[in-house]
């Protein structure tokens, strides 16, 4: 029953299960007191702290635990803004972070801050020279992920941090999906991470905060690490997690290698066994275990549930029918197909035989789920001289992609099909189809409900 | 080696451990995902919450996993603060809380708010008719724990939350000592825990909020545990939390008796095996498996010292050579004299034979302790006619009180002794020795250095 969602959780490293077991005879007790039992906490997290450093190439003075990736990111964000109030309240972030960072600067606006969103291209990777441009006087504080956790992409840290260097502005880098693989590259100056991420158990992310740059810890005061992480220490979990970082990082050149192979044998190999299918993510700047494809007129959703029933368990950041209703922002940002997404990631370990199963089973269920949504399609076709309207009102993705394939060739070439959809993901995933089918895309505008989106055929 | 403060961390209860090794396999997945592993992660989690709650006395859904006892308080109240913003933003606590939650409100204070600190009396016990005095027009939010975690005594929470419940006024309970031994009573609205003291993992505290009662989070929004608790969630640490505090309950009311019977000899025989003790705290409206005395002319940090060397782990509330340099605000909110602070704390288990050790040993320690203590005198009293000046400036607790001790005698009934002293516990451990000693405290006045202590000999 292969497991292909690494990105989201690694299944617990051996070593990982092996320290937690051993430790927590030894860990139990409070390290901030003096007696044995505290002692000996005390020595496990020191030597927690000082493998962490090593692997994540700073000092052990500038490293902290806490009790998540998350929490990491959001006393990260909040510190630094707060130790950089006097330089001004602006934040940079790219457009494709990861949502704690997202919901870190929406707070920050919330309260006042001003925030630049940088673009990301076509691949998701962000523009050093944008980010270069986007630095203003008044800058605190940015934000660059290492590496995407939706489609795999590697960012340019190591320019990004150069250019914040340059005007004084520090960088900090969530490098949650990047570190089983390595340290950061460049000259950054904050940084984060979240052990069940790399095969460590979960309660465990990590907060480096390089020496000399401007910190005021946010919320009550508390004594724990360094008074930039409250609470008493997870330290079974926390010696966990510095032990498979080291493991995971003493395989990570083979394994990295091997995993890129079967990743790259996705890549090559979906566009031509599954019909309709875009590959998103920069091909070669990229995590060695990750891909991400999206199908044309399929529900990611339902793919899931197909391929979860086939044995396979994958991630989509398509959630049209999810309780969200919005498409993934990564995929938004990016400008590519959102309907029919599935992200591939590889545990450490993941055999070729699975992959090539998964390539055995995926055109069928694709196929499967195309047939489903094939049954409903009833839309209203008014023509209007060489022109069509089309009411997909109230149907969700990929629904109104689906009808408008089915009614382009009823218009000549020449004329145009106008979509009138309330579904949020249309207005990704017309562009995207019109782009992947050669037809022009037009444009949008205001409806009665929803949008319209005209396309023109061209062929 | 008998570890006697389990009120700090309490050891792996073999359930909690039997838990969380069964579960670490089953519970790695993130329990949002629909994939096999992922469902398989929820079921563990809603069970363990089902657990908790029913162990608490609340509805599932009014309780969430945090990744500590500390960050539910602070969670909690931040939020509870948050919510009731359009009622004020008046704050009660009692002078006797944990940490966590005197630094909340000193948070809150430092953002605007107010705060009451309603006293405890010498018992340690808060008075429910000074938290219903306390209650004002814009209260948004009163704390109380369910028992203190330095002296053991209980608090009288159902009052005070039915004095709340008629105010309007939402009432947060910290029950973090309390929860191994039962449920709280009364009509409380928030609960926080910790399930390191209960001998669960470290790495989960729980919050619980009352159906009905106005929350609004704090911090950047993530989708965890109904948007109150940021970060991917410990799974196996929530499973082992879960079983083993229904496992200490099962137990709570046998052990609870016989650790009662064990604290008690401790609190009957101390006074007569040690000479100038003070045994503080409620004598009866207790804790089970904790007890706290002080001894005058000692420093408590040397005597854990010589404590564990003798193998025996126990806490301390007076930190006069610690880093801080403040005695407990505990004992100084009681009144209590704080050096020579010792509580003993005995884990579910422990034997009659550890604790009759302890007894054994515990005299000759704090005969040493004062031995080494009684050389470095060297005071320069001034006798200026019926009276004595008593320079201690610069001298640590308990240094100021044994030169007091030395020097009343050489002045005739009726005639006073003036301490000079800077170090801060001297306010607190000079009235507490007057009244010890059946001598008159007169009162205290600003010296150049610190202050000037005057005491009038009466016998």
């Amino acid at each position: 029953m292969p497991y292909f969602d690494a990105a989201s959780s690694a299944p617990l490293h051996p070593v990982a299960r092996q320290a937690l077991v051993a430790s927590l005879d030894e860990g139990w007790a409070d390290p901030a007191r003096l007696y044995r039992e505290g002692r000996r906490a005390r020595l496990l997290l020191d030597a927690a702290r000082e493998a962490a450093a090593d692997a994540v190439g700073c000092r052990a003075d500038e490293l902290v635990f806490t009790p998540s990736g998350t929490r990491a990111v959001h006393a990260g964000i909040a510190g630094a803004l707060a130790g950089r109030r006097r330089a001004g309240r602006h934040l940079i972030v790219s457009a494709a972070e990861h949502s704690s960072v997202l919901h870190s600067a929406a707070a920050h606006e919330a309260g006042g801050g001003t925030v630049t969103e940088v673009p990301v291209d076509r691949g998701g990777a962000a523009d050093p020279e944008a980010y270069a441009a986007a630095l203003r006087e008044d800058t605190a504080l940015a934000c660059l992920q290492s590496a995407n956790h939706e489609v795999g992409t590697e960012q340019p840290v190591a320019e990004v941090a150069a250019a914040c260097r340059a005007a004084g502005v520090p960088l900090l880098v969530d490098a949650a999906q990047s570190l089983p693989w390595g340290p950061v590259d460049g000259d950054w100056s904050l940084l984060t991470g979240s052990a069940h991420k790399w095969g460590g158990p979960a309660g465990v992310g990590l907060l480096v905060v390089r020496k000399g740059v401007r910190f005021a810890a946010q919320g009550p005061v508390d004594e724990r690490e360094s008074g930039r992480a409250a609470g008493f220490e997870n330290i079974p979990a926390i010696v966990a997690a510095a032990a498979s970082l080291r493991a995971v990082r003493a395989e990570a050149a083979r394994e990295g290698a091997r995993l890129r192979e079967l990743t790259e044998r996705i890549r090559a190999r979906v566009p031509g066994c599954v019909p309709d299918v875009e590959v998103v993510g920069d091909p070669v700047r990229r995590l060695p275990h990750l891909v991400t494809f999206s199908c044309l007129y399929v529900d990611g959703e339902t793919l899931l549930h197909e391929l979860d029933r086939a044995g396979f368990s994958v991630s989509s950041g398509s959630s049209c029918t999810s309780s969200t209703l919005t498409p993934s922002h990564v995929l938004k940002a990016m400008g590519v197909l959102s309907e029919g997404n599935v992200r591939v990631s590889l545990p450490v370990g993941t055999e070729a035989a699975e992959v090539e199963r998964f390539l055995d089973v995926l055109p069928g269920a694709v196929r499967e789920v195309r047939e489903k949504l094939g049954a409903p399609v009833a839309a209203e076709a008014r023509a209007e001289g060489d022109s069509l309207v089309l009411d997909a009102v109230g149907k969700r993705c990929p629904i109104p992609v689906i009808e408008l394939a089915k009614v382009i060739g009823h218009v000549p070439v020449g004329g145009t099909v106008t979509v009138l959809a309330d579904d949020e993901a249309a207005r990704l995933d017309i562009p995207a189809w019109c782009e992947m089918r050669g037809q022009e895309y037009v444009g949008e505008r205001p409806a009665d409900h929803g949008s319209a989106y005209v396309v023109r055929r061209s062929s």
